[in-house]
């Protein structure tokens, strides 16, 4: 992550959220953990609408290691959020995904995240390869 | 509540709201604590956009002083949900507000829940009358 | 439950628990919502550790049919709060079980909540008479 | 942070907080996100119960920048957590926190986070110097 926040270019697909009463901490704005929210709903949501999870049957599932977040600017229920998804880094057994938080009517993200994923057996909980349908879905969530 | 659940037309309006990863508990579905989140989040989100609450600077503030729901099915992330919002009594300074959550195909309401505001000063949190223009939306909620 | 707020003479069993930062909403106390969050984890938590349940193993899991909550008095983060349990009907698949939430220093409930778990088969889903180990786990937090 | 989990002796402080039900998600461990919630939890209760705080009423109030976590074991309810918590960074206006999130048993964290804080004037949202006495709080809390 840069200096600047992103815009919505820098992101390859992208999730409308809509936000809840009880984001909004006593400071009237989205807490910071929500953003941590948002990020693991649409992470698995893509995986599970593109059919390569399902978190109650895979045999392989994705814990993450390793997460981050900078903040740049305030969001606040009742507004929705658009949160853009894309693929950093594929390894063997592990992607590095990071999305950004925009306003509806903005195209500077409010807030940038990151979260690394370990892809483990979903009984031993040992780290296992990516499978190549895995792979060439996430894969296509890289921007140039 | 009746016995059997609710369909569509027992609702004046309806909002989508996405569901979250969190929302799913050990089960595999819908926490039966998230149907209040989304209770409070459909019922504020409407006094917020016609106009009527501002939840930092109004005078008056609505407190749930009682609340309850019955859940005839699941639902489940990352599956959004469809809630439909009616009134059910307006008192001096109180509302009752009972919501359906539907799936997004179904007419048929998997979760109804209620609850049940009483209107405050917001300085003393002492009951307050509710304001004609406020009366004037929330009656609008009311289902024939 | 009765118009005036129950004691803690009331309930069977007490847990503490730490209060959270997003516990509190804009209004500066605990939203209405965390209180069933707080009748999820002390009766999960004393069933399992009572050793009648294992939300990962058992073939009994307690789904949530109805659930109601009144609200006498404030919390806040970052007081703790004691939550009182009680169950006050035990039926052949189903128990009704009911928390008192007291601030530290208070005899009188600031909340009364409750829920109906109808126990089913955790892969059918159907319900399934309580075994007589849970039966007489539940049945001692009765107060005569 | 450095490779190697943290051990106790490396936090100032100490916090036990309960774990709830929703913690866990369907994996059957606390949930990524919850760290965060944690975290927010004891810096903000620190500083109130230190009296240099006051989120409905101090002129100055702490803005989180960015924020970050390592993940090395997992943990989960119903088993409470201990939270050590230490200050790495005071600056002009910002403070950098960071905790440690330990198993009951164990002097090795099973998760390592922090968050910057910056101090704002809670009306204009602008960086303020921290004052004498939240910085003598804060500076309590480094480790040698």
């Amino acid at each position: 992550m840069s200096a600047a926040p992103a815009t919505r270019a820098d992101y390859a697909v992208f999730h409308e959220i809509a936000t809840r009463w009880q984001d909004n901490d006593v400071y009237g704005h989205l807490n910071n953990v929500v953003y941590y929210e948002l990020l693991d709903t649409v992470v698995n949501r893509y995986l599970i609408e593109a059919g390569v999870l399902d978190p109650a049957t895979s045999d392989r599932i994705g814990l993450v290691v390793e997460s981050g977040c900078k903040y740049f600017a305030s969001l606040a229920y009742p507004e929705p959020v658009e949160i853009g998804l894309r693929v950093a880094h594929v390894g063997n057994s592990s992607v590095r995904y990071e999305v950004g938080a925009f306003a509806k009517d903005s195209d500077t993200a409010a807030a940038e995240a990151f979260f690394v994923h370990v892809y483990v057996d979903a009984k031993s909980r040992r780290p296992a390869p990516l499978r190549d349908d895995f792979r060439a879905v996430v894969e296509a969530l890289r921007v140039a």
